[in-house]
């Protein structure tokens, strides 16, 4: 067993987490909570979506959000752009990083976005095209690794074509996301082993979601597995918007709580990041989804 | 890595559980508790505890409960007897197994138990004689085996050795425990590997508690290092005594459900498993506390 002796944690929080919320919050106290992430020592976060707000409300105002937070230097703000129209605003404003994503599954392609998974990709190719002249890098999320609320089971093979897929465009990083967080350990690690045929190792990412209780231990599966990157949000925001009251995103606070006791650097702050969860936590009127805020919180 | 084909899981919600729960819940619902529970494939239910109604009024009516319940055959019930009249006590309600427990930490026996470690262990002794005498069996329970809410650090050498001593006194089997969660999954497998040296791995148990979201890792962490048997709680029953308001025992239906996923049989019906949280659930009148259940609620 070797594990990583550093972690690189993509929060996605303000982006991933918040679009899921119910109630959209304000422009400022995304900007206080971007801040608070960033000062804490995150080192990439997903500050918002350029979406058209008639399909997600609660994205709205991101290029607001850009514009007011403080850019702390060697702090990657990423956006997701999901078309050439929202990379084109991201670029207006000022967005140097934009994720795109595509499924693993046909069923949950043709539903979530309207289009099977080959066409998700062939779409991509402008924005690479475009991202290139601008000097703006490219990060790929696959969604629904581990399973499809539609289908099932997802075969890794065919997450491995759809990651090989991103890569060959431009993405330098690929996530993997157990999008209805189903998967458990062994299926983390095949999945890992698979992918890693198609795309180097260090290229790859994590995206664990909690709703089964699972993504802690397969958070662990893949450090045994060699990867090095994981999304997560703070606070655990987001939920599950497959299963309502049920829990989404992992918290980035028991995640980082786990590297600090593997002895995994991460150069993250952990008394700060707890702060910054508890603040959004209060804006949202809900107790943290974080089970390390919720202990030190009841000390 | 090789995974354990098959573990035993020890369902200690009704008693563990239980005792740690504000509002002491009648017989009869305790009752329907254990027997949901054996009817799920649960082979071993701690139903109980034989204290002082005093100190623990939440275990008042252990007696009845036994008395109450189905005995399905194959299924062992047990009961906790901190003391030679708390054994007699379960001895004459017809139990056949019980459990003890000692702590790693010194701060913690004497603030938890009023005694030392030593003093502790010895007041076993006459409750090893009169088991062996009536056929009972004897399960060890070592508490604050990754940490102490007073001491802090403990040292898994520490933990071996009292392991070691209730080994030798006659408990089959010896569970660790993480009393106040704080463990992470690189402390848990030096923990087995140092207290195997004393004690025959397949004689070591993990019992796991949420509160900085390690369970899960923690568990499959132990799998890793060959064990195949760990305690958990029906709907995360019991919170945690040390914080307020955070997650304590790790949900035996979470647990089951990576087992799934592993590919290692419990002979659990995750279902009726889930159905059984649910009831005990409305009963407390508040939410499961376990993931998979609040997943399986929300579809």
């Amino acid at each position: 067993m070797s594990l990583p002796s550093q972690v690189r944690l993509i929060e996605v929080g303000p982006r991933d987490g918040l679009q899921n919320e119910a109630q959209p919050i304000s422009v400022a106290d995304k900007v206080q909570l971007v801040d608070a992430l960033s000062a804490a020592g995150l080192g990439y976060i997903e500050v918002g979506s350029f979406v058209s707000p008639k399909w997600v409300p609660q994205m709205a105002g991101s290029a607001e959000v850009f514009a007011q937070i403080q850019r702390k230097p060697g702090v990657i703000y990423g956006a997701l752009a999901p078309n050439l129209r929202g990379f084109e605003d991201a670029l207006a404003a000022g967005v140097k990083e934009v994720a795109v994503f595509a499924a693993a599954s046909e069923a949950f392609s043709q539903r979530n976005i309207n289009c099977s998974i080959s066409e998700s990709l062939a779409r991509f190719a402008p924005i690479m095209e475009a991202a290139k002249q601008h000097g703006v890098t490219v990060r790929g999320y696959v969604s629904c690794v581990l399973g499809c609320p539609y289908e099932g089971e997802v075969a890794p093979e065919q997450v491995a074509m759809v990651a090989r897929e991103l890569y060959a465009m431009g993405c330098y990083e690929v996530s993997l996301g157990d999008t209805i967080g189903t998967g458990t350990a062994g299926a983390t690690r095949r999945l890992f082993e698979v992918v890693s045929a198609q795309v180097p190792r260090e290229k790859l990412a994590g995206h664990f979601h909690d709703t089964y209780g699972q993504a802690m231990a397969n958070i662990y599966a893949s450090l045994l597995e060699g990867i090095a990157v994981f999304d997560s949000s703070i606070a655990g925001l987001g939920g599950c918007p497959y299963a309502k009251g049920a829990s989404g995103n992992v918290a980035t606070e028991d995640v980082v709580y786990m590297l600090n006791g593997l002895g995994i650097k991460t150069g993250i702050d952990l008394d700060a990041l707890i702060a910054a969860g508890q603040q959004i936590s209060a804006v949202l009127g809900r107790p943290s989804g974080s089970r390390v805020a919720k202990a030190r919180n009841a000390q």
